[in-house]
Protein backbone atom coordinates (compact mmCIF):
# COMPACT_ATOMS: atom_id res chain seq x y z
CA UNK A 1 0.00 0.00 0.00
CA UNK A 2 2.79 2.44 1.18
CA UNK A 3 4.94 1.35 -2.08
CA UNK A 4 1.54 2.30 -4.24
CA UNK A 5 1.46 5.00 -2.99
CA UNK A 6 4.73 6.40 -3.52
CA UNK A 7 4.95 5.30 -6.93
CA UNK A 8 1.24 7.24 -7.36
CA UNK A 9 3.52 10.85 -5.96
CA UNK A 10 6.48 10.08 -8.15
CA UNK A 11 3.71 9.53 -10.89
CA UNK A 12 2.53 12.86 -10.34
CA UNK A 13 6.32 14.23 -10.14
CA UNK A 14 6.40 12.83 -13.68
CA UNK A 15 3.62 14.57 -14.90
CA UNK A 16 4.64 17.83 -13.94
CA UNK A 17 8.30 17.17 -15.84
CA UNK A 18 6.29 16.21 -18.84
CA UNK A 19 3.55 18.71 -18.79
CA UNK A 20 6.99 21.08 -18.26
CA UNK A 21 8.89 19.71 -21.12
CA UNK A 22 5.57 20.46 -23.48
CA UNK A 23 5.98 24.20 -22.05
CA UNK A 24 9.44 24.48 -23.25
CA UNK A 25 8.28 23.34 -26.32
CA UNK A 26 5.75 26.18 -26.59
CA UNK A 27 7.52 28.54 -25.45
CA UNK A 28 10.56 27.64 -28.01
CA UNK A 29 7.70 27.66 -30.90
CA UNK A 30 6.06 30.10 -29.65
CA UNK A 31 9.36 32.96 -29.53
CA UNK A 32 10.96 31.52 -33.04
CA UNK A 33 7.39 31.99 -34.41
CA UNK A 34 7.54 35.16 -33.09
CA UNK A 35 11.08 36.25 -34.12
CA UNK A 36 10.62 34.95 -37.81
CA UNK A 37 7.07 35.70 -38.72
CA UNK A 38 6.82 31.61 -39.34
CA UNK A 39 3.26 31.17 -39.02
CA UNK A 40 3.52 27.14 -39.10
CA UNK A 41 5.67 27.51 -35.85
CA UNK A 42 2.67 29.64 -34.63
CA UNK A 43 0.04 27.45 -35.38
CA UNK A 44 2.00 24.11 -33.76
CA UNK A 45 1.79 26.43 -30.45
CA UNK A 46 -1.89 26.01 -30.86
CA UNK A 47 -1.73 22.47 -30.58
CA UNK A 48 0.87 22.74 -27.95
CA UNK A 49 -1.37 25.11 -25.63
CA UNK A 50 -4.39 22.18 -25.98
CA UNK A 51 -1.76 19.48 -25.07
CA UNK A 52 -0.84 21.08 -21.89
CA UNK A 53 -4.38 22.04 -21.28
CA UNK A 54 -5.21 18.35 -21.38
CA UNK A 55 -2.28 17.06 -19.66
CA UNK A 56 -2.95 19.80 -16.79
CA UNK A 57 -6.35 18.62 -16.43
CA UNK A 58 -5.73 15.17 -16.15
CA UNK A 59 -2.99 15.99 -13.37
CA UNK A 60 -4.91 17.63 -11.43
CA UNK A 61 -7.44 14.54 -11.36
CA UNK A 62 -5.08 12.49 -10.20
CA UNK A 63 -3.78 14.83 -7.38
CA UNK A 64 -7.47 14.85 -6.14
CA UNK A 65 -7.92 11.48 -6.65
CA UNK A 66 -5.46 10.74 -4.42
CA UNK A 67 -6.43 13.28 -1.93
CA UNK A 68 -9.42 11.39 -1.88
CA UNK A 69 -8.12 8.17 -1.45
CA UNK A 70 -5.00 8.03 0.44
CA UNK A 71 -5.66 11.14 3.09
CA UNK A 72 -1.94 12.28 2.49
CA UNK A 73 -0.50 14.15 5.76
CA UNK A 74 2.44 16.01 6.12
CA UNK A 75 4.84 16.05 3.69
CA UNK A 76 3.37 14.06 1.37
CA UNK A 77 -0.07 16.05 1.41
CA UNK A 78 2.11 19.46 0.82
CA UNK A 79 3.27 17.30 -2.08
CA UNK A 80 0.18 16.89 -3.85
CA UNK A 81 -1.06 20.66 -2.87
CA UNK A 82 1.86 21.84 -4.60
CA UNK A 83 1.59 19.61 -7.96
CA UNK A 84 -1.91 21.74 -7.85
CA UNK A 85 -0.54 24.62 -7.85
CA UNK A 86 2.64 24.30 -10.06
CA UNK A 87 -0.15 22.41 -12.70
CA UNK A 88 -2.08 25.78 -12.65
CA UNK A 89 0.94 28.12 -13.17
CA UNK A 90 2.66 25.80 -16.20
CA UNK A 91 -0.78 25.90 -17.33
CA UNK A 92 -0.64 29.75 -17.25
CA UNK A 93 2.83 29.96 -19.09
CA UNK A 94 1.58 27.38 -21.78
CA UNK A 95 -1.51 30.27 -22.55
CA UNK A 96 1.38 33.05 -22.59
CA UNK A 97 3.99 31.38 -25.21
CA UNK A 98 0.26 30.93 -26.92
CA UNK A 99 -0.04 34.82 -26.79
CA UNK A 100 3.17 35.55 -28.25
CA UNK A 101 2.12 32.97 -30.73
CA UNK A 102 -0.54 34.80 -31.46
CA UNK A 103 1.08 37.78 -32.07
CA UNK A 104 3.01 36.08 -35.16
CA UNK A 105 -0.66 34.86 -36.61
CA UNK A 106 -1.98 38.34 -36.40
CA UNK A 107 0.44 40.21 -37.87
CA UNK A 108 1.12 37.39 -40.85
CA UNK A 109 2.38 38.24 -43.25
CA UNK A 110 3.50 41.78 -41.84
CA UNK A 111 6.19 41.02 -39.31
CA UNK A 112 5.64 40.48 -35.71
CA UNK A 113 8.44 42.37 -34.18
CA UNK A 114 8.23 46.05 -34.49
CA UNK A 115 11.70 47.56 -36.07
CA UNK A 116 14.15 48.26 -34.28
CA UNK A 117 13.02 45.87 -31.22
CA UNK A 118 14.21 42.76 -33.06
CA UNK A 119 17.31 42.10 -30.78
CA UNK A 120 15.47 43.21 -27.75
CA UNK A 121 12.94 40.17 -28.36
CA UNK A 122 15.27 37.94 -29.64
CA UNK A 123 16.99 38.02 -26.39
CA UNK A 124 14.07 38.46 -24.02
CA UNK A 125 12.79 34.96 -26.09
CA UNK A 126 15.89 32.94 -25.73
CA UNK A 127 15.80 33.82 -21.71
CA UNK A 128 12.33 32.71 -21.81
CA UNK A 129 13.70 29.31 -23.30
CA UNK A 130 16.27 29.16 -21.16
CA UNK A 131 14.27 29.90 -18.18
CA UNK A 132 11.89 27.16 -19.03
CA UNK A 133 14.16 24.94 -19.59
CA UNK A 134 15.87 24.90 -15.93
CA UNK A 135 12.42 24.69 -14.79
CA UNK A 136 12.35 21.72 -16.32
CA UNK A 137 15.70 20.66 -14.86
CA UNK A 138 14.08 21.59 -11.80
CA UNK A 139 10.67 19.67 -11.87
CA UNK A 140 12.82 16.95 -12.21
CA UNK A 141 16.03 17.29 -9.49
CA UNK A 142 14.39 19.51 -7.28
CA UNK A 143 18.13 21.02 -6.81
CA UNK A 144 17.48 24.05 -4.55
CA UNK A 145 20.94 25.95 -7.00
CA UNK A 146 18.51 26.08 -9.81
CA UNK A 147 16.40 28.69 -8.18
CA UNK A 148 19.10 31.19 -8.08
CA UNK A 149 19.61 30.56 -12.12
CA UNK A 150 15.90 31.40 -12.47
CA UNK A 151 15.88 33.89 -10.47
CA UNK A 152 18.63 35.36 -12.18
CA UNK A 153 17.48 34.79 -16.08
CA UNK A 154 14.41 36.33 -14.41
CA UNK A 155 16.25 39.61 -13.39
CA UNK A 156 17.37 39.71 -16.84
CA UNK A 157 13.81 39.54 -18.75
CA UNK A 158 12.94 42.25 -16.55
CA UNK A 159 15.65 44.51 -17.74
CA UNK A 160 14.59 43.54 -20.87
CA UNK A 161 11.25 44.75 -20.11
CA UNK A 162 11.63 47.39 -19.08
CA UNK A 163 14.36 48.02 -22.52
CA UNK A 164 11.60 47.37 -24.46
CA UNK A 165 9.60 50.60 -23.19
CA UNK A 166 12.84 52.61 -23.40
CA UNK A 167 12.97 52.02 -27.05
CA UNK A 168 9.23 52.59 -27.36
CA UNK A 169 8.75 55.65 -25.62
CA UNK A 170 11.97 56.87 -27.83
CA UNK A 171 11.75 57.57 -31.34
CA UNK A 172 12.80 54.27 -33.10
CA UNK A 173 8.90 52.73 -32.52
CA UNK A 174 6.61 55.30 -34.48
CA UNK A 175 3.28 53.97 -35.20
CA UNK A 176 0.66 52.83 -32.73
CA UNK A 177 0.55 49.12 -33.58
CA UNK A 178 3.97 48.47 -33.03
CA UNK A 179 3.57 49.65 -29.81
CA UNK A 180 0.62 48.11 -28.34
CA UNK A 181 2.15 44.67 -30.21
CA UNK A 182 5.84 45.48 -28.31
CA UNK A 183 3.96 46.62 -25.16
CA UNK A 184 2.00 43.34 -25.11
CA UNK A 185 4.49 41.21 -26.28
CA UNK A 186 6.87 42.23 -23.91
CA UNK A 187 4.49 41.66 -21.06
CA UNK A 188 3.77 37.76 -22.02
CA UNK A 189 7.55 37.54 -22.17
CA UNK A 190 7.97 39.16 -18.53
CA UNK A 191 5.00 37.31 -16.89
CA UNK A 192 6.24 33.51 -18.04
CA UNK A 193 9.17 34.58 -16.37
CA UNK A 194 7.27 35.18 -13.39
CA UNK A 195 5.46 32.38 -13.68
CA UNK A 196 8.90 29.88 -13.71
CA UNK A 197 10.30 31.88 -10.39
CA UNK A 198 7.14 30.81 -8.16
CA UNK A 199 7.25 27.34 -9.25
CA UNK A 200 10.80 27.15 -8.51
CA UNK A 201 10.07 28.81 -4.78
CA UNK A 202 7.36 26.47 -4.79
CA UNK A 203 9.95 23.35 -5.32
CA UNK A 204 11.90 24.79 -3.04
CA UNK A 205 9.25 24.82 -0.02
CA UNK A 206 8.81 21.10 -0.83
CA UNK A 207 12.72 20.46 0.02
CA UNK A 208 13.31 19.41 3.96
CA UNK A 209 15.71 21.76 5.55
CA UNK A 210 18.06 19.80 6.43
CA UNK A 211 18.80 18.52 2.56
CA UNK A 212 18.93 22.97 1.95
CA UNK A 213 22.42 23.16 4.14
CA UNK A 214 23.73 20.33 2.84
CA UNK A 215 23.36 21.34 -0.61
CA UNK A 216 24.56 24.59 0.32
CA UNK A 217 28.03 23.34 0.64
CA UNK B 1 -16.57 15.84 15.22
CA UNK B 2 -19.15 15.89 11.87
CA UNK B 3 -20.33 19.47 12.98
CA UNK B 4 -16.95 20.71 13.40
CA UNK B 5 -15.52 19.49 10.34
CA UNK B 6 -18.66 21.43 8.38
CA UNK B 7 -18.02 24.48 10.64
CA UNK B 8 -14.39 24.28 9.51
CA UNK B 9 -16.01 24.04 5.61
CA UNK B 10 -18.13 27.18 5.84
CA UNK B 11 -15.21 29.47 7.47
CA UNK B 12 -13.39 28.62 4.39
CA UNK B 13 -16.30 29.48 2.54
CA UNK B 14 -16.86 32.46 4.96
CA UNK B 15 -12.69 33.58 4.06
CA UNK B 16 -13.39 33.36 0.36
CA UNK B 17 -16.56 35.98 0.70
CA UNK B 18 -13.92 38.54 3.02
CA UNK B 19 -11.40 37.89 0.18
CA UNK B 20 -13.80 38.60 -2.41
CA UNK B 21 -14.52 41.91 -0.67
CA UNK B 22 -11.45 43.30 -0.26
CA UNK B 23 -10.77 42.59 -4.03
CA UNK B 24 -14.08 44.68 -4.81
CA UNK B 25 -12.62 47.59 -2.50
CA UNK B 26 -9.62 47.36 -4.39
CA UNK B 27 -10.90 47.50 -7.57
CA UNK B 28 -13.04 50.45 -6.87
CA UNK B 29 -10.16 52.19 -5.30
CA UNK B 30 -7.92 51.48 -7.96
CA UNK B 31 -10.52 52.69 -11.12
CA UNK B 32 -11.15 55.80 -9.33
CA UNK B 33 -7.50 56.27 -8.51
CA UNK B 34 -6.78 55.58 -12.41
CA UNK B 35 -9.89 57.95 -13.70
CA UNK B 36 -9.14 60.64 -11.08
CA UNK B 37 -4.99 59.79 -10.97
CA UNK B 38 -6.04 60.15 -7.26
CA UNK B 39 -2.59 58.96 -5.80
CA UNK B 40 -4.14 58.67 -1.89
CA UNK B 41 -6.47 56.36 -3.10
CA UNK B 42 -3.76 54.42 -5.32
CA UNK B 43 -1.88 54.10 -2.11
CA UNK B 44 -4.68 52.59 -0.66
CA UNK B 45 -4.86 49.83 -2.85
CA UNK B 46 -1.08 48.87 -2.35
CA UNK B 47 -2.30 48.60 1.20
CA UNK B 48 -5.60 46.01 0.48
CA UNK B 49 -3.51 43.80 -1.60
CA UNK B 50 -0.78 43.07 1.15
CA UNK B 51 -4.28 42.32 3.39
CA UNK B 52 -5.19 40.69 0.62
CA UNK B 53 -2.37 38.29 0.27
CA UNK B 54 -1.99 37.75 3.28
CA UNK B 55 -5.80 36.71 3.99
CA UNK B 56 -4.91 34.28 0.99
CA UNK B 57 -1.91 32.75 2.37
CA UNK B 58 -3.98 32.33 6.13
CA UNK B 59 -6.72 30.72 3.89
CA UNK B 60 -4.43 28.15 2.04
CA UNK B 61 -3.40 27.48 5.27
CA UNK B 62 -6.71 27.09 6.72
CA UNK B 63 -7.69 24.86 3.63
CA UNK B 64 -4.38 22.28 3.63
CA UNK B 65 -5.06 21.96 7.36
CA UNK B 66 -8.27 20.70 6.67
CA UNK B 67 -7.03 18.40 4.03
CA UNK B 68 -4.60 17.11 6.60
CA UNK B 69 -6.91 16.52 9.60
CA UNK B 70 -10.16 15.75 8.02
CA UNK B 71 -9.17 13.75 4.97
CA UNK B 72 -12.38 15.05 2.93
CA UNK B 73 -13.27 13.02 0.42
CA UNK B 74 -16.60 13.70 -1.85
CA UNK B 75 -18.10 16.82 -2.08
CA UNK B 76 -15.88 18.16 0.87
CA UNK B 77 -13.01 17.63 -0.71
CA UNK B 78 -14.14 18.87 -3.68
CA UNK B 79 -14.69 22.14 -1.82
CA UNK B 80 -11.46 22.46 -0.01
CA UNK B 81 -9.61 22.30 -3.27
CA UNK B 82 -12.14 24.54 -5.39
CA UNK B 83 -11.10 27.00 -2.24
CA UNK B 84 -7.24 26.89 -2.57
CA UNK B 85 -7.95 27.86 -6.76
CA UNK B 86 -10.45 30.50 -6.11
CA UNK B 87 -7.85 31.99 -3.34
CA UNK B 88 -4.98 32.00 -5.84
CA UNK B 89 -7.71 33.69 -8.45
CA UNK B 90 -8.27 36.47 -5.93
CA UNK B 91 -4.90 36.87 -4.99
CA UNK B 92 -4.23 37.52 -8.85
CA UNK B 93 -7.01 39.94 -8.81
CA UNK B 94 -5.57 41.75 -5.91
CA UNK B 95 -2.57 42.17 -8.23
CA UNK B 96 -4.09 43.63 -11.60
CA UNK B 97 -6.14 46.20 -9.26
CA UNK B 98 -3.10 47.15 -7.84
CA UNK B 99 -1.16 47.58 -11.27
CA UNK B 100 -3.98 49.73 -12.34
CA UNK B 101 -3.39 51.95 -9.68
CA UNK B 102 0.37 51.82 -10.14
CA UNK B 103 -0.20 53.06 -13.34
CA UNK B 104 -2.07 56.18 -11.84
CA UNK B 105 1.12 56.43 -9.33
CA UNK B 106 3.45 56.67 -12.07
CA UNK B 107 1.74 58.89 -13.61
CA UNK B 108 1.18 61.66 -11.15
CA UNK B 109 0.93 64.37 -11.30
CA UNK B 110 0.31 63.99 -14.69
CA UNK B 111 -3.31 62.52 -15.30
CA UNK B 112 -3.22 58.44 -15.83
CA UNK B 113 -5.98 57.92 -18.84
CA UNK B 114 -4.55 58.64 -21.94
CA UNK B 115 -6.49 61.78 -23.74
CA UNK B 116 -9.66 60.13 -25.69
CA UNK B 117 -10.15 57.26 -23.58
CA UNK B 118 -11.65 58.88 -20.56
CA UNK B 119 -14.73 57.32 -21.74
CA UNK B 120 -13.92 54.04 -22.78
CA UNK B 121 -11.89 53.61 -19.17
CA UNK B 122 -14.37 54.84 -16.84
CA UNK B 123 -16.49 52.06 -18.66
CA UNK B 124 -14.63 49.48 -18.04
CA UNK B 125 -13.61 49.98 -14.86
CA UNK B 126 -17.45 50.41 -13.90
CA UNK B 127 -17.68 46.68 -15.52
CA UNK B 128 -14.95 45.43 -13.25
CA UNK B 129 -16.20 46.93 -10.35
CA UNK B 130 -19.68 45.09 -10.94
CA UNK B 131 -18.31 42.11 -11.87
CA UNK B 132 -16.47 42.13 -8.63
CA UNK B 133 -19.76 43.10 -7.07
CA UNK B 134 -21.58 40.01 -8.47
CA UNK B 135 -18.51 37.82 -7.45
CA UNK B 136 -18.81 38.81 -4.30
CA UNK B 137 -22.55 37.73 -4.09
CA UNK B 138 -21.80 34.36 -6.14
CA UNK B 139 -19.21 33.67 -3.11
CA UNK B 140 -21.47 33.89 -0.74
CA UNK B 141 -25.20 32.66 -2.11
CA UNK B 142 -23.44 29.77 -5.05
CA UNK B 143 -26.40 31.06 -7.38
CA UNK B 144 -25.61 29.58 -10.63
CA UNK B 145 -27.91 32.48 -12.25
CA UNK B 146 -25.14 34.81 -11.47
CA UNK B 147 -22.49 33.01 -13.72
CA UNK B 148 -24.49 34.24 -16.61
CA UNK B 149 -24.48 37.93 -15.72
CA UNK B 150 -20.56 38.17 -14.45
CA UNK B 151 -19.78 36.63 -18.23
CA UNK B 152 -22.16 38.78 -19.83
CA UNK B 153 -20.15 41.40 -17.99
CA UNK B 154 -17.06 40.23 -19.17
CA UNK B 155 -18.17 39.83 -22.59
CA UNK B 156 -18.84 44.18 -22.62
CA UNK B 157 -15.59 44.25 -20.66
CA UNK B 158 -13.58 42.07 -23.85
CA UNK B 159 -15.81 44.68 -26.18
CA UNK B 160 -14.34 47.41 -24.61
CA UNK B 161 -10.84 45.88 -24.45
CA UNK B 162 -11.00 45.96 -28.55
CA UNK B 163 -12.49 49.22 -28.40
CA UNK B 164 -9.16 50.45 -26.53
CA UNK B 165 -7.11 49.25 -29.19
CA UNK B 166 -8.70 50.37 -32.06
CA UNK B 167 -9.10 53.90 -30.62
CA UNK B 168 -5.37 53.26 -30.18
CA UNK B 169 -4.81 52.31 -33.43
CA UNK B 170 -6.62 55.64 -34.81
CA UNK B 171 -4.82 58.70 -34.85
CA UNK B 172 -6.80 59.73 -31.42
CA UNK B 173 -3.17 58.49 -29.54
CA UNK B 174 -0.38 59.98 -30.37
CA UNK B 175 2.01 59.94 -28.39
CA UNK B 176 4.05 55.94 -27.81
CA UNK B 177 3.73 56.70 -23.41
CA UNK B 178 0.42 56.76 -23.74
CA UNK B 179 -0.06 53.97 -25.79
CA UNK B 180 1.75 51.75 -23.75
CA UNK B 181 -0.46 53.16 -20.80
CA UNK B 182 -3.64 52.43 -22.38
CA UNK B 183 -2.51 48.83 -23.51
CA UNK B 184 -1.48 47.47 -20.49
CA UNK B 185 -4.09 48.88 -18.14
CA UNK B 186 -6.61 47.51 -20.83
CA UNK B 187 -4.77 44.34 -20.26
CA UNK B 188 -5.13 44.26 -16.93
CA UNK B 189 -9.13 45.11 -16.56
CA UNK B 190 -9.76 42.54 -19.13
CA UNK B 191 -7.63 39.71 -16.90
CA UNK B 192 -9.67 41.09 -14.04
CA UNK B 193 -12.72 39.93 -15.51
CA UNK B 194 -11.43 36.97 -16.87
CA UNK B 195 -10.37 35.47 -13.49
CA UNK B 196 -14.08 36.69 -12.13
CA UNK B 197 -15.47 34.19 -14.75
CA UNK B 198 -13.27 31.58 -13.75
CA UNK B 199 -14.16 31.62 -9.75
CA UNK B 200 -17.95 31.60 -10.78
CA UNK B 201 -17.21 28.75 -13.07
CA UNK B 202 -15.03 26.62 -10.59
CA UNK B 203 -18.43 27.66 -8.11
CA UNK B 204 -20.84 25.86 -10.47
CA UNK B 205 -19.06 23.30 -10.35
CA UNK B 206 -19.44 22.49 -6.54
CA UNK B 207 -23.10 22.80 -6.91
CA UNK B 208 -24.74 19.83 -7.30
CA UNK B 209 -26.30 18.78 -10.69
CA UNK B 210 -29.81 18.07 -9.28
CA UNK B 211 -29.72 22.08 -7.78
CA UNK B 212 -28.34 23.19 -11.54
CA UNK B 213 -31.91 21.99 -13.05
CA UNK B 214 -34.38 23.37 -9.71
CA UNK B 215 -32.52 26.60 -9.93
CA UNK B 216 -33.29 26.83 -14.17
CA UNK B 217 -37.07 26.70 -13.46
Amino acid sequence: MRIAFQHELSELSDALVEVGELVQVAITDATAAFRDTNIELAEDVLTLGARIDAKCNALDDTAIDILARQAPVASDLKLVVTALRISSSLERMGDLALHIANLARYRFPERAIPKGLKKVFTEMGALDVDIAGLLVQMLRDQHPALLTEIDELDDKIDALHVRVFEKVLSDSVKDSASVVDATLASRYHERFGDHAVQIAKRIIELIPAEEHAHQDH
